[in-house]
């Protein structure tokens, strides 16, 4: 039997418990061993509860036994989980973590500590929630150069998106309606200005490099400015707007970004929908590969974190490979980045803009009073210049 | 240094030499030792190939070798890939394979003889190509109790059906230019009948329940009576026809079977075009995810070949998880399956169509002189007996 602890007894952590209850038998089947809660870490009671006995409130408790062989920290946040991670990380005690802001902001430094102790510290539920995406990266595609990764990460604004294209709505009423549903927080800014997306990427484009991307070094722009007109002309180019996670390798050069863009219907990524995530892979050899699933949500993320202890446990006392050195990358600006640009100015700007940008692709759609159209390929900084001479209401980067 | 060899230097054989020379720094990293192709069994010889010094006719230099500690079988086949194959695992030499047949027809003996002698029997490449499948199902997903299956799982009968969709060509032509092109085989039918799609359920049927699902028992319709008319009638349903290769278990029931079935246009499946392959596993917590790419080709095929051969690397005398046992699992016959049914029939049959199958719903589309509607749900057996007695002109079955 195989003792382990379970610290943060909220969404996640309660899903953990519940798909450990549920799934007993495939889990100690692929364990090679049963898989028994000790403890449950939560400064709150849960009289009543099933597991109410179970729950502790002094972290030292978990620490101090050395029958626990496995923790998973779904508390969330930098402090204290950071502190509980490391320290059973140096006594041998491998982690499992749906903790996001955690791995990207102390990842390297973490799993160097686990392997140093010959444990683990893992983090599939990190990433995509339930969508097997960490393991694939790490153990399936080990034959590929990966170049580039492309994302759909954050389910918040995905429903948002998906929503604000079918109801032809604006931005401000679908949040609104998102946050009655609870599908969007109260406080809706690590979602809808990127943020979350930003340091899943940065988690990701890590292990693509192999070194640590730092997620404050991520171009990040969020969806607030993306209006109901927007999918108007989306529509009428036959195409749909995305928030996409970006990582790129280039000649060399390392570019990573969090953006909306407009997509064609043939990405794979366009049929994405809701609160659906996907990841797109691109490798040398194999093309284009795509990860599917829920990227959220209380049974997927927990499922995700289950995944990480069965893997644990099959290697108590060894290592699990992961490269991710503590190095830093340094990421190349995204205004060297090339790409095409949708553009929207004042009726009256027209003739600017066609002098101004020259070759362009004009795009008809209903909209009295503006004119719309498609660059060609330049790099952002190209295009920052001539926007500003030409004073435009917006733009969307076309992926 | 660990060395290996290939058997079989084919369009397969001949990728795997390529993807370990060409992705070589990120292979041996990932294997924690350099992997060196010692030998490459071929009946023929290669003068001016760059390895064609590695070239033996005689397997028994490679089985004698004890140095040769991993063998990739890409001769494809079942005689003599099954014995190369079973004399390797009984000497401690780790087997990759492609070869969904063998994997379809011995897999479970041929796992269970490589865990006897401490080797591994690997075989991602069977199914899906280059997308990571297996081992998601075995390593990733083993928090969730999986109860559903489906794929597209044959490139060679979607690239045939997304061109019938979009050219409203008839099956014969685009077969024929499918074949012209090299999509297809001059012999189209293991893909156009369903077989190997039907092998390819059959593993992952098999990995689903963790015992022996025998291909021989899979219910399997092709795609050769699908026509042009069918693709009219599915776009007024805002649907698509796909070959669907499919598992599932309800209430301790077994089902598997590949078929045409017509799938709407919000299915995951839907957008799999082309040569592309995907496949859409259903867990009990996770829910749906799927896992898309390219599912054939020379590289991306060997890619998959090599991550076995770096996981075999990285577990040298060590058992990777696998359970597939060789109890075979009985499956419930497919005229217990309930489901709806879109049919077509004669004009003058309308009213017998609608007074035997009663509730209907009328697909309206510009076909004269024919009557289609989409059933109720209800058994197979059911609808047999129902279209038997009202003379129909086809069925599509809808997922």
């Amino acid at each position: 039997m195989i003792q382990i602890a379970v610290m943060g007894y909220g969404t996640v952590g309660s899903g953990v418990v519940e798909v450990i209850e549920k799934n007993k038998e495939e889990i100690n089947k692929k364990s090679g061993e049963a898989i028994n809660i000790k403890y449950i870490l939560d400064l709150r009671d849960f009289p009543g509860d099933p597991y109410a006995d179970k729950v502790v409130h002094d972290v030292e408790q978990i620490l101090n036994d050395p029958e626990v062989k496995i923790i998973c920290e779904t508390m969330g946040g930098l402090k204290p989980a950071y502190d509980f991670t490391k320290r059973a990380l140096l006594l041998g005690k491998s982690v499992c973590t749906s903790n996001k802001e955690l791995v990207a902001v102390h990842g390297p430094e973490l799993i160097q500590i686990a392997h140093e102790n010959k444990c683990n510290y893992l983090f599939e539920a990190s990433v995509g929630g339930g969508i097997p995406i960490i393991r694939p990266l790490n153990y399936s595609l080990t034959a590929e150069k990966i170049d580039a990764i492309t994302g759909i990460l954050n389910g918040t604004t995905n429903y948002i998106l998906s929503k604000m294209e079918k109801e032809g709505a604006d931005f401000d009423d679908v949040l609104k309606e998102a946050q009655e549903k609870g599908y969007a927080e109260k406080n809706p800014e690590a979602d809808v200005e990127g943020y979350d997306a930003c340091r899943k990427i940065a988690i990701l484009s890590s292990l693509m490099c192999g070194k640590n991307v730092k997620y404050q070094d991520i171009y990040t722009e969020g969806i607030t400015q993306i209006t109901a007109v927007d999918f108007i002309y989306a529509k009428a180019m036959g195409k749909t707007i995305k928030l996409l996670a970006q990582s790129k390798e280039e000649e060399g050069a390392f570019f990573a970004m969090v953006a909306p863009f407009m997509i064609g219907r043939e990405h794979p990524l366009s049929m994405v929908n809701d609160v659906f995530n996907a990841v797109c892979v691109h490798g040398n050899m194999l093309g284009e590969s795509m990860y599917y699933g829920r990227g959220a949500g209380k049974l997927p993320t927990a499922s995700a974190v289950v995944s990480d202890v069965v893997d644990c446990a099959r290697h108590i006392g060894k290592v699990i490979m992961c490269f991710w050195d503590q190095g830093d990358v340094t990421l190349t600006g995204i205004e060297q980045a090339s790409r095409r640009f949708f553009v929207r100015v004042a009726g009256e700007n027209e003739r600017k803009a066609m002098e101004t940008f020259q070759s362009i692709h004009v795009v008809e759609a209903d909209v009295p009073g503006e004119f719309a159209f498609v660059t060609e390929l330049m790099t952002e900084k190209e295009f920052n210049e001539k926007a500003e001479k030409t004073g435009i209401i917006s733009r969307i980067r076309i992926e």
